[in-house]
């Protein structure tokens, strides 16, 4: 593709004709200024009814690959195996390439990474982190050097919008869930999104990012508020918290990086408190800086559309992602040597599994649940199962990561605790 | 100069070695990857003890600004006459300058332009406004296309700091200004920040990197906090509000641009409502995406430092403002025609200019103070100085620019109020 300057036209090919895909063309039809134009649209279903002329459209994938007059092509499908194709095989047909599936992204990045070296190509995804904010470019460009301590964000909209409605509604999960699907912030199938792999496709790409750690979203510990037990939010509500589904990563002292996606605790003093609905937010911390906060909506067609405009535009400026992170500075390791302050709660007291507690600060118990507070290592959270049990839920307190040396004493601590 | 690729060294000459100075010549001491050292550091007052090797400093701006081995001069003065100086020649020299000197820009933005374009040397400042947060960046990145709907934002730490004081400590306007100085929120000289100078020199430049509307701040409408009432916080109290200082621009429906910096009524809706202390928060509002916020420190050394250090790092890069919306779009125009829905107050209700207002919502009198609020045309602000008496104090409501159409019974209208 050859976009040398900001006169360099952008004739596009639109993979995908939903919310985001009508918002992006109409957009384009109306602002000239914008130097771009959608000129063929592949999509799945032909008989639905759409707002565009209709010789846009083809159900063949090779008329907009192979057409040598489409230089960017933009893939807004929700398949991510048929993304994986058309977005391989754009880049290696030189074509520029704008994608929200973030999916695609987490579960490719080693691929999706040669791809792009190789053919010299850019790839471009803001849109698949908490769309409208623009986290990645930032992460990217502006927090270019190793100063960055920590990111913690609300990256998924529709776990979000749940929480919101169950901690201010006084609804329980099944309700909210079916409240977020009605309002159209939670898919049909909302697994994804509820589970918590939504979240952690987020993250893995935010570390590509933001330390040049490039990993699996599988490798990285994560859950989602499908779990969350009524007596947790009646815990929150006591103790004046919110929970969130939190996605963290850390900077270690080792200079390693702590990562994972958990329901948290958060007091009033955090930004991401007061992050409501399908909103997301993140806040970046910086050795020097402090913590900046970066909010706005995470999801949505107009919002989506919103980060993929931006992308559209930066191409015409040759922009394009370095990875500086990755390829100037040696790129960072995930780290399980650290210990996390965690809430857990079980239906019965002989459920908890005591041993796994560095250090216990509270428990409780009564007719309907049991829970403890206390540290744990996080390697006790890596390929186990204790915590992923359906009667067992985890959320980490607001001060996640603790500082913390292992004491000789700790099992007669237990016994103490546990008589 | 030529920093061509990621590995240019960066060998800077400094000006200035205060709290941000120093901050920063520790930080690239002990960070080697950045790939940049400080070789000279020209100071005003030599008989000061310093944290830093003798031979750093000289008292001469000529050892830094003809030393060719210098490729970036980074200027972290007080004084914008001699600021100017140094940035012209060095840019004039073809070392690419970083500034944290808002007046400076903003007063001086025309030729500023021209030095960067004619020596094809960048210049970068993203220091200069709310210090960490990378507001610039992005709208020069970002939101580099012509849908940009609006600015909002808290850019000045003192000012929000004393008004923080006032609605949480009851202080009067005095008692909290004495505080920021203490705090070392506030110069010994305030009458920049809480003037509103210092925030207009903000939107100033904002605007350049928004709309591509480069002008002199003191064509911008601007206030400061000094003014307020007591009753003016009293007001505030009873609705609800919490008063902040708000630098706003939004685009007109002809595509000119309002901008202002005055005192305004905040609703807890609001994003800036929550931006407490020498915090600085921006809305930056746009056609799709809806509204975006960014927060984090926007005054002190280390997030000046921090700001200043992301520039460095983006000329390893070789990165430079292309002032796209300056160049390749149709800049944009302040505009002086629409309305503003205000509060007014006095100190006697003799004083209120009633002919000013199109039309009056609400008006109350005691015997402290007397206040209208009400709709007025923005030209009645501008060269205009019934509003800038000292006995009286202006601010926008939360809705500020408000749609409206002037009614002939207009006159009727205030004679009845008045009667």
């Amino acid at each position: 593709m050859s976009i040398q300057n900001q006169q360099t036209k952008l004739n596009i090919g639109l993979f995908g004709f939903g919310v985001v895909g009508e918002s992006l063309y109409k957009v384009l039809q109306s602002n000239s200024s914008l130097n771009a134009q959608i000129s063929k649209v592949c999509i799945k279903h032909p008989e639905k009814k759409r707002n565009a002329p209709a010789e846009l459209f083809t159900t063949n994938p090779e008329d907009i690959l192979k057409d040598e007059s489409i230089n960017v092509v933009v893939e807004l499908i929700d398949d991510s195996e048929a993304a994986l194709h058309i977005v391989s095989t754009a880049l290696s047909n030189k074509k520029a390439v704008v994608s929200a599936n973030k999916k695609l992204i987490a579960e490719h990045q080693g691929s999706l990474l040669e791809l792009q070296q190789i053919y010299n190509t850019p790839f471009l995804y803001e849109s698949a982190c908490c769309a409208s904010i623009p986290v990645i470019r930032n992460l990217e460009e502006y927090y270019d050097n190793d100063l960055l301590q920590g990111i913690n964000g609300i990256v998924n909209g529709s776990t979000n919008y749940i929480l919101t409605r169950i901690s201010e509604d006084g609804l329980d999960f099944a309700q909210a869930l079916k409240l977020a699907q009605d309002e159209g912030f939670a898919e049909s199938n909302p697994a994804l999104d509820v589970e918590g792999k939504d979240a952690v496709n987020k993250l893995t790409i935010l570390l590509t990012h933001a330390y040049g750690l490039v990993t699996h979203p599988e490798t990285i510990v994560h859950t989602g508020i499908h779990k969350l037990h009524e007596e947790d939010a009646i815990y929150a509500k006591e103790k004046g918290y919110e929970i969130k589904l939190v996605a963290q990563a850390k900077k270690l002292e080792d200079g390693k990086i702590a990562a994972f996606v958990l329901p948290q605790f958060l007091k009033k003093d955090s930004q991401l408190y007061n992050v409501r609905n399908e909103y997301n937010g993140v806040i970046i911390e910086s050795g020097l800086a402090d913590k900046q906060f970066f909010y706005g909506k995470g999801a949505g067609g107009f919002p989506t559309a919103s980060a993929v405009l931006s992308d559209l535009s930066a191409l015409r400026y040759d922009y394009r992602y370095e990875y500086k992170k990755l390829r100037y500075q040696q790129p960072a390791e995930l780290s399980n040597d650290f210990y996390l302050r965690v809430y857990v709660s079980f239906d019965a007291l002989f459920q908890v599994p005591h041993e796994i507690f560095e250090h216990i600060d509270e428990w409780s118990s009564n007719n309907r649940r049991c829970s403890v507070v206390g540290i744990i290592h996080f390697s006790k959270l890596v390929n186990n199962d204790w915590w992923k049990q359906n009667n067992t839920s985890l959320l980490v307190l607001p001060e996640a990561i603790v500082p913390y040396t292992p004491k000789k004493s700790v099992q007669k601590e237990r016994e103490l605790v546990f008589a």
